[in-house]
């Protein structure tokens, strides 16, 4: 009879310990994407404001006046950007886009040691704010690179810090292309809002699938097990649901920070609000500039002396904006042609 | 005496002979540009206007009234484009660049058999022309491909039609990037103003080399014997200079567009206005778009029905604009998730 009890309490015990186990295997699995994020947070990241500024020095937007817009909430334009010999005409040609949208500000942050002054943002003459978020050395030799982390935790670091509680968060790299009509679209987003974008993933389209206005699934080329297969562009959030959730943030891991972020909001699939005139048009498109690197160009420094040239300035501007490198010894050659002839340096400077 | 006279006006008529031929395998070998034209313009080139609007909607630009530019000459910016999956996003990014500019006609020229009405060029507001010039058959097996001739010289052939003997011609590809500043800058041309081009070639910028304000020669990767080496986007012309040479056209010779062009108007190097501070600022970038096929995605028509989704919807807009195609039985297989878990179509739609 005890050694029966006994058994049987063995059993339980041996039950319970099994369920205990699966479940906590089941927990793990399940949620070990909040654990990445609990370690991650504990990740010192840089973030250094370079320059900021409040003032919207625009008269007009849209053919209306600045002040009719006033009752707006502000929408964060957040871009993550990284030195490379595209990155300037990127930013000018997504700097002249954004002039067109009112109430908006454009938080850039550059993957990058210290302040880039060649990162103009103040001359678009819209409320910005320009950060230099490096990305921590620990995941620079990681493949795929998880690049553009740094940069979105700073902006999330910022609008905490800065306690902004009211308007809009939109992830917008700097290649992306925006139509105007998707600003007016997010600016309403009570919670999370979403819409198709162009040009991802084998489907060249990566969207909700929506049925009776409500989402129910992902149309995505890449679902990797993600419960929210969707691109960073994809989506905006407001700022008083996203302060409710003070963990929120991003992890470094490629191809998982929207399903992660999204995770760590606690979003559900009832809550998203659907945009874009059900997910039927295509209003943001994940459009990529062609990169290559900077080339070492070599000429003799005395031929880039000021008086001699415009050369000699050209060249300072493009190292600059690490567009091009100018060498005495190494590097391709540069020759300065006339009448359909290339002349020796000297031919023009004695 | 009379031999004598014979042999010596012999050895003269030979001379005369002789000298004759250098001179004309010389003139030959020099202006084959010039011939090559005068071949080309008896092509039959294909040239139809889809749409067009003189007005502008627009009440204010950069910050002033409309009207405040009046006085302003009008810049014709020519774009040749053509059907890729990549082509609206570009046009729409481009157009809201050009949405800044005041008094501007947008020359939209599609290499299409058609007028592909997805290329809303009359959603920005300003004064454009849509044409259709598809490059003629027998240039479409030459490798490399003289893309945007056909387009620009369209374009070129609107201006003559439309008697425009006034304002500025540039162009300006769908993929560039225009600094606001260079609109300025090229506006009062007199003749042929030039400037220096970024993200171009070997040394990733094209500049002409300017010494004490005059043009000496070109700083350029590629002279490839060009007596002009220099970008499409690095030069604008004066309509009324235009106009005094009937017979200015492009060649369907690849890389030779803008060398050809040049030579038709007879340009003289001491003739061209430095522009960007005397050519030692970059103001357009030649920043390219990444290409890839449209894909062709593999649904049953059934789960496209307007009821089912906005996936119907959402495909037949994908469709039109050419970003991709929708298959019953061929291409890579449609799937949707749901909570991380790829479901066929039935889970859906039943």
């Amino acid at each position: 009879m005890r050694n029966y009890f006994l058994g049987a309490r063995n059993t339980w015990t041996l039950g319970l310990l099994i369920s205990l186990a699966v479940l906590c295997i089941f927990w793990i699995s399940t949620d070990n994407v909040m654990h990445m994020l609990n370690e991650v947070q504990r990740i010192n990241d840089t973030m250094f404001v370079c320059s900021e500024s409040f003032e919207d020095t625009r008269a007009y937007i849209q053919n209306r006046p600045k002040d009719d817009y006033n009752d707006l909430p502000i929408i964060y334009f957040v871009t993550p950007t990284y030195p490379r010999r595209e990155q300037i005409p990127e930013l000018i040609r997504l700097g002249q886009t954004l002039m067109h949208v009112p109430q908006i500000h454009w938080i850039v942050a550059d993957d990058y040691d210290g302040c880039n002054n060649f990162l103009d943002v103040n001359r678009f003459g819209i409320p910005y704010t320009h950060i230099a978020s490096p990305m921590p050395d620990a995941y620079r030799s990681i493949s795929p690179s998880p690049r553009g982390v740094a940069n979105r935790r700073a902006a999330l670091n910022w609008l905490r810090q800065n306690n902004k509680k009211t308007g809009i968060l939109y992830f917008g790299d700097d290649d992306n292309t925006f139509d105007l009509r998707l600003f007016n679209e997010i600016r309403d987003t009570k919670k999370v809002s979403m819409f198709p974008v162009g040009l991802i993933g084998l489907y060249a389209v990566s969207s909700p699938v929506v049925k009776n206005g409500k989402v129910i699934g992902f149309f995505d080329s890449w679902p990797a097990k993600r419960k929210w297969p969707v691109d960073m562009a994809g989506f905006a959030v407001n700022l008083e649901y996203l302060s409710q959730h003070p963990n929120a943030t991003m992890p470094y891991r490629a191809g998982y920070e929207e399903d992660a972020f999204l995770r760590s909001i606690s979003l559900r699939m009832n809550e998203i609000e659907t945009k874009a005139n059900n997910c039927t048009e295509i209003l943001v498109w994940h459009t990529q500039t062609q990169k290559s690197k900077a080339p070492m160009v070599r000429i003799d420094s005395q031929y880039l002396e000021s008086e001699k040239s415009n050369l000699g300035a050209l060249f300072r501007e493009l190292e600059s904006m690490g567009v091009s490198h100018q060498s005495d010894s190494a590097g391709i050659k540069a020759q300065i042609s006339k009448d359909g002839k290339s002349k020796p340096f000297t031919f023009f400077f004695r």
